[in-house]
C-alpha cells in the first residue's frame, strides 16, 4: 500500500527544495529504474502499476494506474517508477579529464552532457551552483542511466579552478582552433552558458582558450552547448589515440 | 489590417498538410525574420504587434497583441511573426560532403542537425520522406536562422544513394572508428532515426560503415543522434585542414 503521504512525497520531489530537503530524486522507465540499480544507486522505493512487472524489482509495490500518474511527471507514465537516494559524491579526482560548467540553464543540455561524459568516460563532471540541478526529472529523462557512471559535484566554479594545478581550458568563440592544440593527458574543459558563455569571473582561471573552427559562412550563430560539448570531448579523446 | 482568413491561413501554417498546399511557412522572432530576409527568403507577409517596431521591416502590418498571439506557436510571442514562401529546393551537387537523414523524427534533432550544417558549410542535406519537415515550428525554433543558408530536398532516400557515385559514409554502433578512415574530399553521409538507426534498406547503399568510439563503461546506451552528426561533421572538416 502507498499511503497518500508517500504521493505527496513522491510529487514533491518535482522541485529542487524538496529533493535537497529529502535527499531523494525519481526516476521513471524500467530501463534507467535498472540501470540504476545495477550501478550501486541506493533505492528509497519502487512502484510499478503492473501485477507481471511487480517481481521484476525486489520489494517493488503495486499500485493502480491512476495512482501512479499521480505521482509522475510524465504526460504517459511508463508504470514504472523509483525513488532514490541522491549519491554522496566522490572526492574529485583530476587524473583524468574533467568536465567543468559554468551556469548551463537547460535541462536538456544538462542531459545531454551527462550521457556524453558517460560515453567518452568522463568520471568527473562539475557544476556551478547556478547550472540546473541534475535531478531534475527533465535531465534525467535525457541522461537516461548514464546520471549513474558520472561523478557529478556542484560546487563554487571559481573556487574549484583557484585550486587546482592542470590545465583550465575554456570554450569561447573566438579561441585557438582546437585542431592546432596540444592536448595533455589531463586537464579541465570550461563550457559556458547558453546565451553568455563563460562568465568574466570564470573566464580569469582559464589558460587556455579554444574554439571549433567554423566552416560555414561567416554568421553570429554559435554551436549548441551540448553539440559544442560533443566535439570537444571527441577532440581530447581522438587525441591520445 | 489583418483579416480573420489570414489569421486563420497563419495558423493553419502550424500544419504540414497547409504548408504543402499554401507553398508557405512561418518563423517567429526579429533575429530569425530578419536572417531570412537578409538570406532572400521571399516573404508573404509581417505581422509586428508593437508600433516601434513596424517601420523596422518592410511593409510590415501592425496588429495588436491578442491578435499576433492568435497567430504565434509560442507561448510567449516575441513579436515579430513572419510568413515566408517555402524555397525552391535547388539542385543537389556532390561536389563537397552531403549530409542525408534517413527518418529522423524529432524536431529538436533536424533543427540542431540543420544549425550543424550551417557551421560546417555543408551546403545540401537530404531528408528521407518520412524525416520530420523541416518546417515545422519547432524545428524552425532550434535551426534558427540556418534554414536559410542549406539546400534541403525531401526525397526517396534509397533512390538518391542508388543514383550516386561517390563514397556513401554511414553512422553503426558497429563501424569503423571514424578516426582510422580516410576521408575522401567528397561523399555522402547518413545518419539514421533516433531509436532504429539505418534502415536495413537503405543501409545496403552504405559503403563505409563508421562509428564513434567509446571510452566509457560499454553500456546500451548510443549517442543522440544530434551530438553524433556534430561530432562526425568535425571529424570530416579537420580531415581536410
Amino acid at each position: 500500500m502507498v499511503t497518500k503521504n508517500q504521493i505527496k512525497l513522491v510529487v514533491s520531489l518535482k522541485q529542487k527544495k524538496y529533493r535537497s530537503q529529502h535527499g531523494l530524486f525519481v526516476v521513471e522507465g524500467e530501463k534507467t529504474v535498472n540501470e540504476l540499480l545495477q550501478w550501486g544507486v541506493k533505492p528509497f522505493q519502487i512502484v510499478v502499476d503492473d501485477p507481471l512487472r511487480a517481481n521484476d524489482f525486489e520489494g517493488a509495490e503495486l499500485v493502480s494506474k491512476p495512482i501512479l500518474k499521480q505521482m509522475s511527471s510524465l504526460t504517459s507514465p511508463s508504470g514504472v517508477l523509483g525513488v532514490f537516494y541522491i549519491p554522496e559524491p566522490k572526492n574529485t579526482e583530476d587524473s583524468d579529464w574533467v568536465l567543468a560548467l559554468d551556469a548551463v540553464r537547460d535541462p536538456g543540455n544538462l542531459g545531454t552532457i551527462i550521457r556524453l561524459c558517460d560515453w567518452f568516460g568522463i568520471k568527473q563532471l562539475i557544476c556551478s551552483n547556478d547550472t540546473v540541478d541534475c535531478y531534475n526529472p527533465k535531465v534525467l529523462q535525457a541522461t537516461m542511466g548514464s546520471i549513474a557512471r558520472v561523478n557529478l559535484v556542484y560546487t563554487d566554479l571559481e573556487d574549484f579552478l583557484e585550486n587546482t594545478e592542470v590545465p583550465v581550458y575554456g570554450a569561447f568563440m573566438d579561441g585557438e582552433a582546437v585542431y592546432s592544440q596540444k592536448i595533455p593527458v589531463n586537464g579541465i574543459l570550461v563550457m559556458g552558458n547558453e546565451a553568455n558563455g563563460i562568465s568574466a569571473t570564470v573566464a580569469e582561471h582559464i589558460t587556455e582558450r579554444i574554439s571549433i573552427p567554423q566552416f560555414g559562412e561567416a554568421t553570429t550563430e554559435s554551436l549548441n552547448v551540448a553539440t559544442a560539448t560533443a566535439i570537444l570531448l571527441n577532440e581530447i579523446r581522438r587525441s591520445l589515440i
